[in-house]
């Protein structure tokens, strides 16, 4: 992912479960180059499941595992003080349960994205990060990881020598070092979508980030997650296709 | 599984759950030649997975998996009324689960077992039969099915060309149609030891078994069923593992 | 409930779960005079419980417990085998837990209803209907059973001295003996706005359904079941309580 | 509680969970006054907490709700970053089942003591603690709470008015301030019997506990925590009960 005219857009899909709906996939879909489905822990059930892989195969994009904590009512939000050797079998069992259900439709398992508190987690602490690097490479390690851009999941994969993918975020300020910041904070938001596709421009073309302090950061933007669980969050995600395409930018 | 002078001993395994312990899975391992390990539905989860395949891989066994319904109070012995479709994602999810945790430790899957009310109900309805024979066939089409001797599910295995093992059971009697007679019935049990060791020679040697009603009944044994949760049990193991022996029948 | 010129409306309400929504419950509330909220088994969490209970009060509509199975995959509309002394601890668990609720936010509970696959379950089984009714009795004899009309359920409650309210529906075809034909059958929905009504008022004026081979049977009708899952459906309810208010029969 | 020859001795009980089983409620019962039983969350099961109930009756025992996190994989000992709100209706929920589960039975509910990490989280976090005091007054205002002796819990009881017993632990050091030792260190835990009745003899005849360091801390004993569920664990409740007997304390 060293060529910066090439970049990945990624969303959260199969986040349905049970009778329950959740998300518009179908509408997303044809914008972004891969996915990061459910696993049947915060979201997402073996049916579910199957039918999500179906949909992906139709729009031609990469398939990827979205472990989670075992917290639906919390959506996996929650932080859950697990050890690492817990994470590390949660992480194993989740992937297994897609990649079977990938191999049953005929497709590969491409990446694995952790999901929410998991993957929060996982970009400051070390150990969780390793446990999860650990699962990938112990089940199949020629498959990606996505992590934080610059967090200690990418740092654990590099380390290992798995492969990974620096993800950033378009509507997401970043701190001085790099991190995001906390959703608590009033300006941890760019609601201006002008403003997001500048920020993704400037990390695409210059490996550059503008810090909330106003300081220019080192960001690596292999993949960018974006949204599809609202109309507008799909039609950012139609706007920043079409502005990648402006400036020669490749999805995938 | 022709030559009668082989024969497969199988037991349910790594029936833990979290904080609960159940069976004695060391105990019962030196006389078995294959383990059906729960997959985290109705018993298991992802660490005991893992370290139930590091157990079986010390004593050499083939290891297998045994999804069931997800009803973890009911222990899967509870019928629960799912569509074919349903249970062919159930299982799916859960052999790709077991075998990612197998990968992760160097093993490889041999076979596929269902558990409880998901096996009995297999056994009877051809619908339910060959959702799990798909599921497998789209996973792991070199995966052998357990299912009880002459059931539907052995019959719909066959059909699609999936390896199957017929399952006979050393301490249950057979009705004149071969199936088990229901454990509600006060003569289902054999508690007589020698009985039973008896019945699983006559199944191996001539192929047959004596009915509740004296009519004999053909029988293919290919794998034999054992209960490991209790120390009679576990002598039970021994001795018919003795009894195999003394007849120069071969375990697995 | 001798009157005929009264008449319950109820709905099945708090069926989101978590981060997943369910139902437009406050469409459907003007219209209604008693809600059946689930209990956290098929459908609904403790915080959605709370939530739903104080949206009811804002109505001033008659609050119930609807405990299902646990079972939310399948929203507790799969049968699922269990004993009359679990389904007995089963519904005093999750009545006992919506009666919390409605303690905390100052109501009272008014009645049970079973959901899905047991209420279908115990209209059959007397055997489930009677651990049913026992449990209701032992939590709250005060409160009232909403069961099929002429059904198990029904029965075993007079038989206890149990409250009951004979439910019909206004949407589902009859069978000859009173049961409601099965939703498999072609003709087992009233799909004709004016048709549904037309039953109703004949219910409620002359006690009587006509089956679907035209035979008159008698049918004691204490409460209707609506739902207020899809516009159509709040549509109808508004018109189902304009008839009923044009006949001069009283809502509650 | 202000009389000191006075104290509870209470034990967590109901902690089986479907075909699991754990602990030997009947061993421990006949040397303690007050029982914690599993609500269904961490552990225990509608069927469970009947039996528990009707166990603890026959010992004459104060029968309480041990709400913990929807957590049984980890036991209700992983901490969950619930909100406040979140965690008000988990109490109440839980508590509401099992004092249905005491109706049923005749039985009435004496007092409320949350489990492992939600114990521990609400010993130090202000805002936990008043959610759960809240919790209770709401359900039912009669109800003790137990919480950790001088800990937020019980700060946030006594500032809402609700009645609680300051929980002592014979086995565990104190820290100068009057916190636990955490388990992750080496002087953690008390081995030594003699010193353990020691430290409660101390703490019940003086008000007072030697903390690590030597120093005295004034700490207030109304309950003792005893565990159930290994055999030397039964034989220290009866001897702790013995020496209570032998300085003139009355349990309970």
């Amino acid at each position: 992912m060293k060529d910066k005219l090439k970049v990945d857009l990624n969303c959260d899909l199969g986040e349905s479960f049970g009778p329950w709906k959740m998300g518009d996939d179908a509408a997303i879909l044809p914008y972004i180059s891969s996915v990061n489905i459910a696993c049947g822990f915060h979201a997402g059930d073996p049916s579910t499941m199957l039918n999500t892989i179906e949909l992906a195969q139709k729009y031609d994009v990469h398939i990827g595992a979205h472990p989670g904590f075992y917290d639906r009512e919390g959506f996996g939000r929650r932080e859950i003080k697990m050890s690492p050797s817990e994470v590390y079998a949660l992480v194993i069992y989740q992937v297994g349960a897609l990649q079977a259900c990938a191999t049953a439709k005929g497709a590969v398992l491409h990446h694995v994205k952790p999901h929410g508190a998991l993957y929060n987690m996982a970009a400051k602490e070390a150990s969780l990060a390793a446990a999860i690097v650990q699962a990938v490479v112990d089940v199949d390690p020629s498959l990606i990881l996505y992590g934080l851009s610059g967090s200690a999941l990418v740092a654990e994969s590099e380390k290992k020598g798995l492969r990974v993918y620096h993800e950033v975020f378009a509507d997401r300020t970043y701190q001085p070092d790099g991190s995001l910041t906390p959703r608590t904070a009033s300006d941890a938001v760019i609601k201006n979508s002008d403003q997001a596709i500048e920020q993704v421009l400037h990390m695409l073309l210059e490996g550059k980030v503008t810090s909330v302090t106003g300081t220019a950061v080192t960001m690596q933007a292999d993949t960018i997650c974006l949204h599809g669980d609202n109309p507008a969050a799909v039609t950012f995600a139609a706007t920043i296709a079409q502005a990648l395409n402006d400036h020669d930018i490749r999805i995938r």
